[in-house]
């Protein structure tokens, strides 16, 4: 059966991230790729995760302890994650970083992500990338606001360097319901 | 990293396709697609393979002996793919077809596939699939004509009943190349 682009983004988390790996988490949320992404890295690894809504870290570490995962594994950061360049340091470079953009699939739908500070946060995550890293972004757009931020980001998107990284689509088109989009950036060297 | 969408096409195929299974290649071309098909299948298996040009099938028969297949797992046939229909009886679905649209890679770049007999073609394979069942189509349209098939054959795609089929695309949207998209449909039921 076909992926979900959910479902997909997780397949393509798997084959960047490799125990020991430093990736973030831009959209904490319910803390499900937090958890996916802290047993990919692995013990010796760290997750940055990050969410401005406190109710997202207590989910989220309540997750990770119920999984029995390493404290030193990863930091909750209760901030925007267009302060991830503040906060990852430069010299410690990532293999991945995932984002879930709209809402929250579930949650509420007047808490949203923003374009331009969605398009900030995923230009840092491009500069923290080793060569052959990925920053994934599943995009859910059906809300208000959601067709203007999907757009922008693929504009942005389409408009990168070819030399300097890959950036591929994996979407339903035949559905009503604006099922969300996976788009992936691999940078090339 | 990433695959291409070609790549890609195989990893579906892998995942759809398993020993015993009925399957068609719909353009033979250098035979590829065809052996990695009859090594999918197996000696329990069939492919159906189709090309107009005689040239296909000498090249396609040499690969399928090199590779030791067996004559009884395939049966290539000079006719162009929008005989399918006539060719394969409907009593015997299929699990998956593959097509790779436009032009030969390396080849001629004057021989193409044209709109109308790639989407009869396309439904007519839609028609024989088993329940999650894929058609999988390559396109390229990096030449005279390409970007018209292409359009027409996603408007197609994209206006297909959600409830019988499921269709993905998954292509690469930065690079000015017009690299081959790769698209599935997936029959739900």
């Amino acid at each position: 059966m076909l992926q979900s682009a959910l479902s997909f983004s997780h397949t393509l988390l798997s084959n960047a991230v490799k125990p020991g790996d430093r990736v973030i988490d831009a959209t904490m949320g319910n803390g499900h790729d937090t958890l996916f992404l802290a047993q990919l890295v692995g013990d010796s690894g760290h997750v940055d995760a990050f969410d401005i809504q406190k109710q997202a870290l207590t989910s989220t570490n309540g997750l990770l302890e119920k999984n029995q995962i390493a404290k030193n594994t990863y930091t909750l950061h209760q901030a925007s994650h267009d302060t991830i360049a503040k906060t990852v340091p430069a010299s410690e470079p990532i293999s991945a970083a995932i984002f879930n953009l709209g809402y929250l699939p579930g949650g509420d739908k007047t808490v949203i992500t923003h374009k331009d500070s969605s398009l900030n946060a995923i230009k840092q995550c491009l500069d923290l990338l080793f060569p052959h890293g990925l920053v994934i972004v599943v995009l859910y757009y059906g809300h208000e606001g959601g067709v203007e931020e999907k757009n922008a980001i693929l504009q942005f998107a389409s408009q990168l360097d070819q030399h300097q990284f890959n950036v591929m689509t994996y979407q339903f088109i035949n559905q009503v319901q604006a099922p969300p989009i996976c788009l992936a950036f691999e940078k090339r060297k």
